[in-house]
Protein backbone atom coordinates (compact mmCIF):
# COMPACT_ATOMS: atom_id res chain seq x y z
CA UNK A 1 0.00 0.00 0.00
CA UNK A 2 1.81 3.02 -1.44
CA UNK A 3 0.25 5.29 0.43
CA UNK A 4 1.53 3.55 3.98
CA UNK A 5 5.15 3.06 2.84
CA UNK A 6 5.12 6.42 1.85
CA UNK A 7 4.23 7.29 5.37
CA UNK A 8 6.17 5.43 6.98
CA UNK A 9 9.31 6.82 4.86
CA UNK A 10 8.07 10.19 6.06
CA UNK A 11 7.15 9.76 9.42
CA UNK A 12 8.47 6.16 10.61
CA UNK A 13 11.83 6.76 12.79
CA UNK A 14 14.35 3.87 13.37
CA UNK A 15 15.66 2.75 16.85
CA UNK A 16 18.91 0.95 17.70
CA UNK A 17 19.24 -0.29 13.91
CA UNK A 18 16.15 -2.81 14.17
CA UNK A 19 12.99 -0.78 16.05
CA UNK A 20 10.42 1.04 13.59
CA UNK A 21 9.01 3.82 15.95
CA UNK A 22 5.61 4.61 13.85
CA UNK A 23 3.81 6.39 17.08
CA UNK A 24 2.95 9.80 15.19
CA UNK A 25 0.35 7.86 13.06
CA UNK A 26 -0.13 4.41 14.38
CA UNK A 27 0.11 3.16 17.93
CA UNK A 28 0.82 5.95 19.61
CA UNK A 29 -1.26 8.73 18.27
CA UNK A 30 -3.74 7.88 15.66
CA UNK A 31 -4.38 8.97 12.08
CA UNK A 32 -7.87 7.53 11.76
CA UNK A 33 -8.32 9.03 8.03
CA UNK A 34 -5.31 6.57 7.48
CA UNK A 35 -6.76 3.77 8.98
CA UNK A 36 -10.16 3.78 6.78
CA UNK A 37 -7.85 3.26 4.11
CA UNK A 38 -5.96 0.46 5.91
CA UNK A 39 -9.89 -0.68 6.38
CA UNK A 40 -10.55 -0.39 2.34
CA UNK A 41 -7.54 -1.96 1.45
CA UNK A 42 -8.31 -5.23 3.89
CA UNK A 43 -11.47 -5.73 2.88
CA UNK A 44 -10.29 -5.41 -0.72
CA UNK A 45 -8.27 -8.26 0.13
CA UNK A 46 -10.22 -10.54 2.40
CA UNK A 47 -13.05 -9.69 0.06
CA UNK A 48 -13.17 -13.22 -1.39
CA UNK A 49 -14.36 -14.46 2.51
CA UNK A 50 -17.59 -13.73 4.70
CA UNK A 51 -16.55 -11.89 7.68
CA UNK A 52 -18.58 -12.44 10.92
CA UNK A 53 -16.03 -10.81 13.33
CA UNK A 54 -12.84 -9.07 14.13
CA UNK A 55 -10.44 -10.01 16.81
CA UNK A 56 -7.06 -7.97 17.90
CA UNK A 57 -5.07 -7.56 20.66
CA UNK A 58 -4.59 -4.75 23.24
CA UNK A 59 -3.54 -1.92 23.21
CA UNK A 60 -2.76 -0.71 19.33
CA UNK A 61 -4.81 -2.78 17.76
CA UNK A 62 -7.83 -1.57 19.03
CA UNK A 63 -7.46 1.79 17.50
CA UNK A 64 -7.08 0.01 13.87
CA UNK A 65 -9.96 -2.70 14.08
CA UNK A 66 -12.87 -0.57 15.13
CA UNK A 67 -12.35 1.55 12.19
CA UNK A 68 -11.10 -0.99 9.72
CA UNK A 69 -14.52 -2.61 11.09
CA UNK A 70 -16.29 -0.12 9.34
CA UNK A 71 -15.71 -1.61 5.98
CA UNK A 72 -16.93 -5.25 7.04
CA UNK A 73 -20.49 -3.80 7.65
CA UNK A 74 -19.85 -3.20 11.38
CA UNK A 75 -19.28 -6.79 12.45
CA UNK A 76 -18.37 -6.79 15.85
CA UNK A 77 -14.78 -6.13 17.52
CA UNK A 78 -13.24 -8.17 19.91
CA UNK A 79 -10.09 -7.51 21.87
CA UNK A 80 -8.05 -9.65 23.66
CA UNK A 81 -6.78 -9.28 26.88
CA UNK A 82 -3.02 -9.20 28.08
CA UNK A 83 -3.61 -8.06 31.64
CA UNK A 84 -5.44 -9.54 34.38
CA UNK A 85 -9.25 -8.13 34.63
CA UNK A 86 -11.01 -10.35 37.02
CA UNK A 87 -14.13 -9.08 35.57
CA UNK A 88 -13.78 -12.03 33.09
CA UNK A 89 -13.53 -14.57 35.34
CA UNK A 90 -12.75 -18.28 34.60
CA UNK A 91 -15.10 -17.95 30.91
CA UNK A 92 -12.21 -17.05 28.90
CA UNK A 93 -10.23 -19.03 25.90
CA UNK A 94 -6.48 -18.34 26.57
CA UNK A 95 -3.03 -18.75 24.94
CA UNK A 96 0.61 -18.47 26.32
CA UNK A 97 2.39 -16.25 24.11
CA UNK A 98 5.98 -14.93 23.72
CA UNK A 99 6.55 -11.16 24.06
CA UNK A 100 10.00 -11.10 22.06
CA UNK A 101 9.68 -6.94 22.56
CA UNK A 102 9.20 -7.40 26.20
CA UNK A 103 11.07 -11.14 26.59
CA UNK A 104 8.15 -11.85 28.86
CA UNK A 105 5.80 -14.34 28.46
CA UNK A 106 1.84 -13.64 28.83
CA UNK A 107 -1.51 -14.98 28.68
CA UNK A 108 -3.76 -13.39 26.22
CA UNK A 109 -7.62 -13.89 27.42
CA UNK A 110 -11.06 -14.29 25.56
CA UNK A 111 -14.26 -14.27 27.25
CA UNK A 112 -15.69 -17.08 26.47
CA UNK A 113 -19.33 -15.33 25.02
CA UNK A 114 -17.78 -13.14 22.17
CA UNK A 115 -16.45 -16.12 19.79
CA UNK A 116 -18.77 -18.26 18.69
CA UNK A 117 -18.50 -21.94 16.86
CA UNK A 118 -18.59 -21.24 13.26
CA UNK A 119 -17.49 -17.53 13.56
CA UNK A 120 -15.77 -16.53 10.85
CA UNK A 121 -12.91 -14.21 12.36
CA UNK A 122 -10.56 -11.46 10.83
CA UNK A 123 -7.44 -11.36 13.19
CA UNK A 124 -5.88 -7.93 12.90
CA UNK A 125 -2.99 -6.25 14.16
CA UNK A 126 -0.79 -3.04 13.98
CA UNK A 127 2.79 -5.08 13.73
CA UNK A 128 3.63 -8.70 12.70
CA UNK A 129 7.23 -9.64 13.42
CA UNK A 130 7.57 -13.11 14.91
CA UNK A 131 4.21 -14.17 14.90
CA UNK A 132 3.83 -14.95 18.60
CA UNK A 133 0.40 -12.85 19.04
CA UNK A 134 -1.05 -13.94 16.14
CA UNK A 135 0.09 -17.33 16.84
CA UNK A 136 -2.00 -16.69 20.25
CA UNK A 137 -4.81 -15.08 18.62
CA UNK A 138 -5.16 -18.09 16.10
CA UNK A 139 -5.10 -20.64 18.86
CA UNK A 140 -7.66 -19.22 20.38
CA UNK A 141 -10.27 -18.71 17.51
CA UNK A 142 -9.70 -22.67 16.78
CA UNK A 143 -10.28 -23.70 21.02
CA UNK A 144 -13.89 -21.78 20.22
CA UNK A 145 -14.37 -23.99 16.93
CA UNK A 146 -14.41 -20.85 14.96
CA UNK A 147 -12.48 -20.16 11.71
CA UNK A 148 -9.66 -17.53 11.30
CA UNK A 149 -10.13 -16.48 8.15
CA UNK A 150 -7.14 -14.45 7.83
CA UNK A 151 -4.66 -12.11 9.60
CA UNK A 152 -4.36 -8.82 8.56
CA UNK A 153 -1.23 -6.59 9.38
CA UNK A 154 -0.02 -2.91 8.91
CA UNK A 155 3.55 -3.66 8.97
CA UNK A 156 4.57 -6.59 8.59
CA UNK A 157 9.23 -6.94 9.32
CA UNK A 158 9.50 -9.70 6.42
CA UNK A 159 13.15 -10.84 8.28
CA UNK A 160 11.39 -11.89 10.98
CA UNK A 161 9.11 -15.63 10.45
CA UNK A 162 5.77 -14.22 11.82
CA UNK A 163 4.82 -14.60 8.25
CA UNK A 164 6.01 -18.36 8.46
CA UNK A 165 4.19 -19.10 11.76
CA UNK A 166 0.96 -18.08 10.52
CA UNK A 167 1.62 -19.47 7.07
CA UNK A 168 2.17 -23.23 9.00
CA UNK A 169 -0.74 -22.91 10.70
CA UNK A 170 -3.07 -22.58 7.58
CA UNK A 171 -4.15 -18.96 7.96
CA UNK A 172 -3.98 -16.86 5.03
CA UNK A 173 -1.65 -13.44 6.00
CA UNK A 174 -1.87 -9.98 4.27
CA UNK A 175 -0.10 -7.27 5.55
CA UNK A 176 -0.40 -3.46 4.19
CA UNK A 177 3.57 -2.95 3.96
CA UNK A 178 6.49 -5.41 4.30
CA UNK A 179 9.89 -4.28 5.50
CA UNK A 180 12.42 -5.89 3.30
CA UNK A 181 15.43 -4.85 5.96
CA UNK A 182 16.54 -1.31 7.98
CA UNK A 183 20.09 -0.36 6.50
CA UNK A 184 21.76 3.17 7.98
CA UNK A 185 18.44 3.67 9.91
CA UNK A 186 16.41 3.42 6.67
CA UNK A 187 13.83 1.36 5.96
CA UNK A 188 13.63 -0.87 2.81
CA UNK A 189 10.58 -2.59 1.63
CA UNK A 190 10.04 -6.19 -0.60
CA UNK B 1 -28.68 9.19 25.50
CA UNK B 2 -31.96 6.85 25.57
CA UNK B 3 -30.61 4.30 22.66
CA UNK B 4 -27.26 3.62 25.05
CA UNK B 5 -29.54 3.25 28.49
CA UNK B 6 -31.68 0.34 26.46
CA UNK B 7 -28.87 -1.04 25.87
CA UNK B 8 -27.27 -1.02 29.17
CA UNK B 9 -30.49 -2.26 30.78
CA UNK B 10 -30.68 -5.24 28.02
CA UNK B 11 -27.03 -6.11 27.93
CA UNK B 12 -25.50 -4.88 31.11
CA UNK B 13 -24.94 -6.93 34.06
CA UNK B 14 -24.43 -6.15 37.07
CA UNK B 15 -21.87 -7.99 39.45
CA UNK B 16 -21.93 -8.29 43.56
CA UNK B 17 -24.37 -5.61 43.16
CA UNK B 18 -22.02 -2.47 42.08
CA UNK B 19 -19.75 -3.50 39.46
CA UNK B 20 -21.53 -2.93 36.01
CA UNK B 21 -20.06 -5.35 33.34
CA UNK B 22 -20.71 -4.19 29.39
CA UNK B 23 -18.62 -6.06 27.77
CA UNK B 24 -21.00 -7.55 25.27
CA UNK B 25 -20.94 -3.92 23.21
CA UNK B 26 -18.55 -1.27 25.13
CA UNK B 27 -15.18 -2.68 26.41
CA UNK B 28 -14.29 -6.01 25.24
CA UNK B 29 -16.59 -7.20 22.09
CA UNK B 30 -16.91 -3.48 20.43
CA UNK B 31 -20.38 -2.33 18.73
CA UNK B 32 -19.02 -0.17 16.44
CA UNK B 33 -22.43 1.09 14.66
CA UNK B 34 -22.97 2.06 18.51
CA UNK B 35 -19.83 3.67 18.37
CA UNK B 36 -20.84 6.36 16.02
CA UNK B 37 -23.87 7.23 17.82
CA UNK B 38 -22.12 8.17 20.60
CA UNK B 39 -19.70 10.06 18.47
CA UNK B 40 -22.82 12.49 16.83
CA UNK B 41 -24.01 12.67 20.39
CA UNK B 42 -20.69 13.71 21.53
CA UNK B 43 -20.14 16.11 18.61
CA UNK B 44 -23.97 17.32 19.30
CA UNK B 45 -22.71 18.66 23.35
CA UNK B 46 -19.16 19.58 22.16
CA UNK B 47 -20.09 21.65 19.23
CA UNK B 48 -19.56 25.29 21.09
CA UNK B 49 -15.68 24.76 21.16
CA UNK B 50 -13.16 23.62 18.72
CA UNK B 51 -11.26 20.47 18.84
CA UNK B 52 -7.82 19.90 17.32
CA UNK B 53 -6.92 16.28 19.08
CA UNK B 54 -8.99 13.58 21.23
CA UNK B 55 -6.76 11.67 24.47
CA UNK B 56 -8.30 8.96 25.88
CA UNK B 57 -6.62 6.09 27.65
CA UNK B 58 -5.71 2.25 27.18
CA UNK B 59 -7.13 -0.09 26.77
CA UNK B 60 -10.85 0.24 26.71
CA UNK B 61 -11.11 4.23 25.47
CA UNK B 62 -9.06 3.19 22.64
CA UNK B 63 -12.18 1.80 20.07
CA UNK B 64 -14.46 4.80 21.18
CA UNK B 65 -11.80 7.45 20.61
CA UNK B 66 -11.06 6.70 17.42
CA UNK B 67 -14.54 5.97 16.28
CA UNK B 68 -15.71 9.70 17.65
CA UNK B 69 -12.45 11.57 15.83
CA UNK B 70 -14.71 10.63 12.71
CA UNK B 71 -17.19 13.28 14.16
CA UNK B 72 -14.84 15.82 14.96
CA UNK B 73 -13.03 15.97 11.82
CA UNK B 74 -10.87 12.89 11.41
CA UNK B 75 -8.61 14.94 14.35
CA UNK B 76 -5.89 12.76 15.67
CA UNK B 77 -6.04 10.37 18.49
CA UNK B 78 -3.44 9.76 21.34
CA UNK B 79 -3.92 7.18 23.88
CA UNK B 80 -2.05 7.22 27.74
CA UNK B 81 -0.46 4.62 28.09
CA UNK B 82 -0.52 2.92 31.79
CA UNK B 83 2.54 0.51 31.19
CA UNK B 84 5.69 1.07 30.66
CA UNK B 85 7.14 1.63 27.28
CA UNK B 86 10.73 1.35 26.82
CA UNK B 87 10.12 3.23 23.19
CA UNK B 88 8.82 6.35 24.77
CA UNK B 89 11.38 7.19 26.44
CA UNK B 90 11.46 10.22 29.04
CA UNK B 91 10.24 12.58 26.35
CA UNK B 92 6.96 12.26 28.17
CA UNK B 93 4.30 13.79 30.29
CA UNK B 94 3.34 11.90 32.93
CA UNK B 95 0.65 12.10 35.95
CA UNK B 96 0.63 9.54 38.88
CA UNK B 97 -3.00 8.11 39.25
CA UNK B 98 -4.74 5.46 41.65
CA UNK B 99 -7.22 2.85 40.11
CA UNK B 100 -9.71 1.92 42.71
CA UNK B 101 -10.75 -0.78 40.58
CA UNK B 102 -7.54 -2.32 40.94
CA UNK B 103 -6.28 -1.06 44.64
CA UNK B 104 -3.05 0.46 42.85
CA UNK B 105 -1.01 3.55 41.99
CA UNK B 106 0.45 3.61 38.17
CA UNK B 107 1.38 6.46 36.28
CA UNK B 108 -0.28 7.42 32.65
CA UNK B 109 2.17 8.25 29.86
CA UNK B 110 1.86 10.45 27.17
CA UNK B 111 4.72 11.37 24.65
CA UNK B 112 5.25 15.19 24.50
CA UNK B 113 4.99 14.68 20.79
CA UNK B 114 1.61 14.68 20.84
CA UNK B 115 0.09 17.62 22.63
CA UNK B 116 1.51 20.72 22.17
CA UNK B 117 0.53 24.08 23.28
CA UNK B 118 -2.47 25.40 22.35
CA UNK B 119 -3.27 22.17 21.52
CA UNK B 120 -7.89 22.22 22.26
CA UNK B 121 -8.15 18.31 23.51
CA UNK B 122 -11.42 16.87 24.02
CA UNK B 123 -10.49 13.50 26.59
CA UNK B 124 -12.74 10.68 25.75
CA UNK B 125 -13.18 7.30 28.10
CA UNK B 126 -15.39 4.87 28.73
CA UNK B 127 -16.24 5.06 31.90
CA UNK B 128 -16.42 7.74 35.10
CA UNK B 129 -16.85 6.59 38.70
CA UNK B 130 -14.05 8.44 41.11
CA UNK B 131 -12.91 10.54 38.73
CA UNK B 132 -8.58 9.58 38.82
CA UNK B 133 -7.76 8.74 35.27
CA UNK B 134 -9.96 11.76 33.88
CA UNK B 135 -7.61 13.80 36.65
CA UNK B 136 -4.72 12.13 35.55
CA UNK B 137 -5.25 13.07 31.64
CA UNK B 138 -6.38 17.02 32.29
CA UNK B 139 -3.02 17.24 34.41
CA UNK B 140 -0.95 15.87 31.31
CA UNK B 141 -3.08 18.44 28.97
CA UNK B 142 -2.01 20.62 31.07
CA UNK B 143 1.57 20.18 31.94
CA UNK B 144 1.63 20.63 27.83
CA UNK B 145 -0.16 24.13 28.14
CA UNK B 146 -2.73 22.75 26.27
CA UNK B 147 -6.35 23.31 27.48
CA UNK B 148 -8.91 20.45 28.42
CA UNK B 149 -11.97 21.63 26.54
CA UNK B 150 -13.86 18.98 28.30
CA UNK B 151 -14.68 15.49 29.36
CA UNK B 152 -16.68 12.97 27.08
CA UNK B 153 -17.50 9.35 29.29
CA UNK B 154 -20.00 6.91 27.77
CA UNK B 155 -21.25 5.93 31.63
CA UNK B 156 -20.63 7.61 34.38
CA UNK B 157 -21.59 6.05 37.85
CA UNK B 158 -23.47 9.40 38.76
CA UNK B 159 -22.97 8.44 42.89
CA UNK B 160 -19.04 8.12 43.15
CA UNK B 161 -17.18 11.69 43.06
CA UNK B 162 -15.79 11.45 39.42
CA UNK B 163 -18.25 14.63 37.89
CA UNK B 164 -17.04 16.60 40.96
CA UNK B 165 -13.48 16.14 40.82
CA UNK B 166 -13.71 16.97 36.95
CA UNK B 167 -15.76 19.91 37.62
CA UNK B 168 -13.46 21.26 40.40
CA UNK B 169 -10.78 21.23 37.62
CA UNK B 170 -13.25 24.06 35.82
CA UNK B 171 -13.46 21.20 33.44
CA UNK B 172 -16.83 20.44 31.68
CA UNK B 173 -18.39 16.65 31.98
CA UNK B 174 -20.72 15.55 29.43
CA UNK B 175 -21.84 11.45 29.81
CA UNK B 176 -24.28 10.05 27.75
CA UNK B 177 -25.76 8.01 30.69
CA UNK B 178 -25.47 8.37 34.51
CA UNK B 179 -26.48 5.73 36.74
CA UNK B 180 -28.23 6.84 39.57
CA UNK B 181 -27.92 3.55 41.75
CA UNK B 182 -27.86 0.22 41.61
CA UNK B 183 -30.35 -1.34 43.10
CA UNK B 184 -31.13 -5.52 43.37
CA UNK B 185 -28.88 -5.71 40.68
CA UNK B 186 -30.89 -3.67 38.52
CA UNK B 187 -29.98 -0.41 36.90
CA UNK B 188 -31.56 2.88 37.47
CA UNK B 189 -30.55 6.07 35.39
CA UNK B 190 -30.31 9.59 36.69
Amino acid sequence: MELLKKRILEDGVVLNGNILKVDSFLNHQMDVALFNEFGKEFKRRFSDTKVTKILTIEASGIGIATIVAQHFDNVPVVFAKKMDDSKLGNNVYQSYVHSFTKNKDYFVRVSKDFINEGDQILIIDDFLANGCAAKGLIDIVRQANANPIGVGIVIEKGFQPGREVIESLDVKVESLAIIDRFDNNQVYFK
